[in-house]
């Protein structure tokens, strides 16, 4: 029965691409309130998927965009219940002209598929509905109570996701969560993500005099906001590059003796690495490892700067207004909420002469870092060994997936993460792709997962 | 036959705004390389204008936007050679939004004309071509062997011109120099001045990974230029605003004590100062009096800061790449060569691992400080008192005409700065403007000026 299912997954391969690009082409931009319609078509067409699968499908508001919600059409009693997580809104694609392909036009190349989304995580939402759509086309009902909920303000926080899941928590009980929004370790090792850091992204302007002023009439006398914005920026940083912000570090729960060996044994390259993303030196907190400080540590990246004239040439203003995005990426038992607190009450200690702060907070994101040796990651594992002929191993994540923390805070749910990016998947940059592959991997992995769930 | 001339100047005044108009409505816009075909209409334009008012011009090729020189008809015998300089080019116009009415579309609001060169530095150009169209329309042979010199390259910093009155410099010999491109010190009191600060304006850029990255996957591990080029910008200065460069104030010449008294005199008020621009602080370099700091010590600016997300929401990318613009005013008797160098080599100090710097010198120009006692600033003195009405000062200027230098290091000119724009014209900002009254009393001055020149 497996057997036919997996075969049927193979047979169909082209179509399931066909699909995957349809889901690719809706430019559904979250961050930008331009595209807004554009989210509400994925969902309609993620939910229409879901039917085909013979699923329950609607498309329910939330306080953002709309989130999809599928069940299964019979209980079955004794069988555990799944709940399937994933989101179909994507980063905005800028920079454009970096682009080999445009960013809404998939474009397969040498086994990948390039589109924003193709892998974050558009492909990888569409590897467990393949899996589902297998099961039920091969006449098989799915083994498991599943519910799936896709939603789309994932790349802004979750923010809206949080609120949903809290006003729907009963009908959203289950007794595992899965989700597909990782990476392999490498093209030929799976992993299974049992911890995942959390975020806090916050924008901070600085207002300085009351209209743009020329820098040679007025230079020297007036604090500059770009200029002080820089400087106090640069603050944010001790000389072992660790964050200066008041009590950062006291709740970051020490790595155990336990996984810093295994961690030891990872297959891990620094060399590598850093030639992977262009670089012959890496950087970061003294006094730790690389995978330490990409898992187990706390981070703080300007992620955007802003202010004055940044076109051709120059242009001698001292402006009005500079503005930065941080954010953090945080770590068990880190607080989002108290670190937002902290940073602006250290930015409010370092006010320039004549100027004001004003803060935005774009989303935050609980860290979570759960038990790696239950009974569901022993079938994870399993799975993936017969989705994919390789050995699994078992990891954190640096990056944030922000409802991850509310499952597990408001639904008291532990989340399997079973992913199929790669690491050179160009994740939030231009040219983001999927390989083929992987595609492959995840939607078999996911058709042997829910046997396995439901054989118990 | 002066009172003939200054009647032509009241009765032709609407004539004259619409010039003005149509010198306005060509975005003459330097820096940028879009605009160029406007720079020459800007020239040919103004070369127009000259050959109205009975001189020989021509618009002649630079290495930059091409120049307009003018000169009378015929040698005077006996009487001095006055070298007028202005420029037809303006600054950029961002932000757009921020415009009441169109940067390139003049519009008359409470006696005052708004537009993008208004005051810099068309309107004041203006000043002088109407009082040398007066004097020809009324019949009067212009009483000064006269080069007029009009350039479109200052706001990209005058480097094109430096190599063509270096080039130039048999023809544009004169006796003095004479420029409108500053400001009055208040609506009742015109200024010369005597002192200018220089300009070296730098653009730094901090390359890093080979292409954006996921924030959250490499967060903590990698240099982030972003993060990184705040950091080293906000090291420029020290706990006392001062710049932190090696030798940066070695050469600055310290004020004398006569000057230090006549600026006390001065009527300036540092409350209503800070008022007029939004402020209810002021900040500079810890020591020095406003005026000081504003004239006699160097300063620096971040002009513009870029990298990395700066759209609406949320992006969580370490940037490739991130830049700065970062200018400097300095004063007699800094070297702005020498200043670049130290710049640049200030920064190589302070790579942060796996990056390397990028820089771009948009241009330099040199401090001038010359004598405020000699006979040709009494004559602008008195051509002050009866174009305006009012009793002017003399004093410097904080910002920068990159020329200046040039002409007293290649043509051992010294030069007449007579401005009639006002402290809140918003030079280089938004909704630039300039005062119709002080465009009619710079036509009046500009019309006395030639008399007592020509009667020496």
């Amino acid at each position: 029965m497996l057997n036919a299912i997996l075969t049927h997954l193979q047979t169909n391969g082209d179509q399931a691409l066909d699909r995957l690009k349809q889901f690719l082409r809706i430019p559904s931009i979250s961050t930008d309130p331009a595209y807004a319609d554009d989210c509400r078509a994925a969902a309609d067409w993620v939910a229409g998927q879901l039917t085909q699968c013979g699923l329950e499908a609607a498309v329910e508001p939330t306080d953002g965009h709309p989130a999809v919600v599928a069940r299964t059409a019979e209980t079955i009693p004794g069988a555990p219940h799944v709940l399937f997580y994933g989101h179909y809104d994507v980063q905005p694609p800028d920079p454009l002209e970096q682009w080999q392909s445009p960013p809404f036009e998939p474009t397969v190349r040498d086994g990948r598929i390039y589109a924003r989304g193709a892998c974050d995580d558009k492909g990888q939402v569409m590897t467990f509905i393949e899996a589902l759509r297998a099961w039920h086309e091969v006449g098989q009902r799915i083994p498991v109570n599943l519910t799936v909920l896709i939603e789309g303000d994932e790349e802004g926080g979750s923010i809206a996701m949080e609120r949903f899941v809290e006003k729907n928590a009963e009908r959203l009980q289950a007794d595992i969560a899965l989700v597909s929004d990782t990476a392999m370790w490498d093209p030929n090792t799976p992993s299974i993500i049992y911890g995942l850091r959390g975020l806090l992204y916050m924008e901070v302007k600085l207002h300085g005099p009351g209209r743009d002023l020329h820098s040679g009439v007025y230079g020297g006398t007036v604090a500059n906001p770009a200029t002080e914005l820089a400087r106090v920026l640069g603050e944010l940083f001790d000389e072992n590059h660790a964050v200066t912000i008041d009590g950062f570090y006291d709740a970051v729960r020490p790595l155990s003796d336990a996984e810093r060996a295994a961690w030891k044994k990872l297959p891990f390259d620094e060399t590598q690495y850093a030639e992977s993303i262009g670089l012959n030196a890496l950087h970061g907190e003294a006094g730790f490892e690389t995978l330490e400080r990409r898992w187990a540590r706390p981070s703080c990246d300007v992620n955007g700067l802003y202010g004055g004239y940044g076109g051709e040439g120059a242009k001698t203003v001292i402006p009005a207004m500079a503005g930065a995005k941080v954010s953090f990426r945080l770590v068990a038992d880190q607080d989002p909420r108290k670190i937002a607190d902290a940073f602006v009450q250290w930015f409010e200690q370092r006010t320039p002469p004549g100027c004001r702060w004003e803060f935005i907070n774009h989303g935050t994101a609980d860290p979570v870092c759960v038990a790696n040796d239950s009974p569901w990651v022993a079938r994870a594992a399993e799975a993936l060994r017969q989705g994919t002929g390789c050995e699994p191993v078992c990891v954190r994540e640096g990056a944030t997936i922000p409802v991850i923390g509310t499952f597990k805070h408001v639904l008291g749910l532990d989340t399997l993460l079973v992913g199929f990016g790669l690491n050179d998947d160009n994740l939030h940059a231009p040219n983001e792709k999927f390989d083929l592959r992987c595609f492959e991997m995840g939607c078999r992995t996911h058709a042997v997962l829910l046997d396995l769930l439901g054989t118990k």
